[in-house]
């Protein structure tokens, strides 16, 4: 057996001409434009490029909604690129919440880490609420581009991760889409069918305008 | 040649016993549970499958929103079935708007066959809004799973097809899942900013409880 | 709640350093190479990238087949690159017809506007023939890749739109593959079995050679 | 180490629960309605699933067009079923020729195991054509959908096999669409501006009607 | 304003018949026999189908390999079924360790949530290696298909959650495939190069045969 | 009908614009960095590109393992980028075997050429065993990222084709992966549980180190 493995290095060297294609991944380049399937590949890369250690400290949570979303999607971790995969981090203080808002590039799966969290999907079209409580260890999905919220439920601060089936699903909160940008007032009430005060209240707040 | 021809026949017996299985399409049997993929296939097929006149008559914009949706997603037209594609046909009576919405499993392209529609959609998390007047024969796109509107910017009644990337995107209308349903008055407040009274209001139009 | 609101921009603030990164389109860049799965993405983009004027026009139909097709894929309109879904313009003047062609890289959906056109498709390998005379307002779909045509069966103009589920979907017109080009016609004889004078008068008409 | 791998089967009853469920492959069950995705799933399977003997033997090319097509796809092969590939045999015999035809479902690959194939495709739209004489151990790609043909070159028989980049790529074979049906002659000559004479006399030969 | 709002539930009843056709979701019907895309859709959900508490607990680690995986798949879950994604829990003991691995059906990320991991990877082909110690909130992700593994690197317990691209990623195990089944011993030394019995050790503590 | 086809030609200038930017296929440009769905396109194509005859020598099989792969995957045939199908060569001299290995990116058939091939794969988790003696003509179905094999089971020399569902495969030698690199002896140990006098030798063998 001895020399039969001896030669084994033959095949590698057969194969060897073919070894720089192989394209096992694809870690972003971030210099070079993305395309529909994501970013250009980088030449050289180590194994930095497939960990992250941004996720590990808490977010701030010192603001009004008490909460800090921290991601890791392609332009933050460029090894999950092609990968159709990413994370991000939750932090909610007391009272923290994540406001209504959906991914419309993925499917998520949060799980809760630490404290207990609420939180919901609204299903397309019919309307229908699905709501759970959420403790330590517990896990729930939320369909992709369905409209979510989560917000901590408990006395302590909650911790938890959300994965995402993509490697850049996209944030769209509600409340900034509507008035967190110059998208006129009235065109906000003609579309949303909320009073002009409300609208304003908001866009004040948010440092929207018109 | 003729003679040539005469037995071309031959080819056809030889891949006969493939033919019942060759698979160009799948129109939806809706008698069946749908797979992540669409329906199972029906087994016998007419042209009638293929084409659907329910676009033809004008949706009955006599409410309040002065507009009508008619859909030819898969369960309406299951043609469509497995082809990734479907289309809609909106009529948009003088001030008749399409609220607010999203498509989550699709982007769409809309054409103006009458009339002057206004619409516009908002990137997800910059909230940047693209705005655009379209006249007969304009089309834009609307990118999968971004909030966006149309609404009748003319004197006269609006006509317009939205054709979608999948035979079936959904139809998530921001009032709806908001107010339309059993979601409690403080969920929403609390994931959405908005006042209760506001709230409230809304939802003893649209017949929402809690 | 004044107060709670005042600061969501905190929340923004955090998530700043992703917004740049966020995918949520792909406006095509056509003057860089495409990829498999479109073109690389504009870095700078307006609500004109979205929207297109180019079908409002009828296509010029005083040629013999009385037809013209406009189309609004990838290369025409950039905002659909990576959204799988194009569009075109039919004009059909008495008479009309689009010769029997395939779309190799997609589905169909038709709807007429104006007139009537009389489309059919031949399923792969059954031959099976699904044929169908469209008035205004009806639909058909053309599984991708099968061979159809369409042509106006009516007295005046006709107008449709047609719809793909891919931003290119590509067009292969039968005459043209085998007559219009530099095909031997030996080899067109060989693997058709028309006859070589039928053959050699098409290639005079459309300009082919060999 | 012996007694630490003594214990790994601990690791296996743990797993166990999955185990029924993990889903590596999917051989078709043909009894079922297929889906988009392929034919549900068989419950028992067997190595016999997974091999095919049925390319084994040489295609009857006692035929006029001197050809035999010999498919593996998901209807004579279950265990390709969900794998985005299959197989087919092509027999040759001196003069024989596979008329020009698409494959709408997917890409192909051939290899020449015995004798000169000559082969070509044309590029939708440009109508581009890609011709090449391939000897034993040649391989060409026809991309997705494109029309293209392959004829025996040489004086003995020819031997090839072709692969796709599906598990039903289809087959639609130009001169069966148009001939080979009750596609009624006049909508032939109005598609194709083929003479009604060649028409007919292809019809005759085919067997078509109309 | 009231009046117009008091209306919008017309809209509502002219999109009703769509209503019970869309598919935000497809929870699994594990009774139902699995297609490619997963398993057929369930007709009546609940918010239960959506969450998921079997991952809350600790997995036994009271066997020679001091860990255990949890797995949240299809399975499992059901609600995850055709989204893409899917997770499963990493209890590691002082010692424990994830023997070398690959998931055939998905890329993976883990997150540490208690103590330190060791975690690496190995390119095909090239057979690079890439390893990282991964400390409490560290992320690290392993392409699809590559042999990777993960071990407690600390003195404590460690504890990780470990996502999937896909709804069921398959898990095989080296040493499983090797040595824990009927795969004759000779076959395993033709085709890894291993002595006999070294196999035959393995073979006999995992139980595997010939 | 002469003067009819006289003017089809106007179509052809009608949709002339749109030629040049039809994406039929996209032959990899390999001096251009590559994305998740394979390389940029190359601006001028030749029938060159579309064919490959460097699979037509047999591979040089006079090394341990008898046996010698040669790939046309994109990097050696850039014709099949962006079309979901590779191919490759296997020579087996009598004795030959290609170990244990996985596509992490493919699923793949073997056809038998010339000689008797015994083939297996081991599925994912449940270990099972699918074996087959395949001779001439025969095929077999890998499923993507499982561990397989094949050696010549007969006297003389066996001749295959492997074909893949992707443009890439990756090709994962466990041996090499283990044995053939810097990984240290202790993780080696430590994630396969074999002995370090077996990893040692192998190592020692292959030209691993540490």
């Amino acid at each position: 057996m001895k020399v039969q493995l001896q030669y084994l290095v033959a095949l590698s060297l057969l194969l060897a001409a073919a070894e720089a294609l192989v394209q096992d991944f694809c870690v972003a380049d971030l210099s070079l434009p993305p395309t529909p399937s994501g970013y250009p590949c980088k030449k050289t890369v180590t194994e930095k490029d497939f960990a992250f250690s941004g996720l590990a400290a808490a977010g701030n949570t010192t603001n009004i909604i008490s909460a800090a979303v921290t991601p890791a999607f392609d332009g933050q971790f460029p090894g999950v690129n092609g990968l159709g995969i990413s994370i991000a981090r939750l932090d909610l203080a007391p009272g923290g919440v994540i406001p209504l808002h959906t991914h419309p590039g993925g499917s998520e799966i949060i799980v809760v880490i630490e404290g207990t969290i609420f939180a919901g999907f609204i299903s397309s079209f019919a309307n229908t609420v699905y709501l759970k409580t959420l403790n330590k260890g517990d896990i729930m999905v939320f369909p992709q581009g369905l409209l979510h919220f989560q917000f901590n439920a408990g006395k302590g601060a909650a911790l938890a991760f959300v994965s995402f089936s993509t490697q850049n699903p996209g944030l769209q909160i509600t409340d900034y889409a509507l008035f967190k940008n110059d998208l006129p007032t009235e065109l906000v009430a003609k579309t949303t069918f909320l009073d002009v005060a409300q609208i304003k209240k908001l866009k004040g707040v948010l440092g929207g305008t018109n």
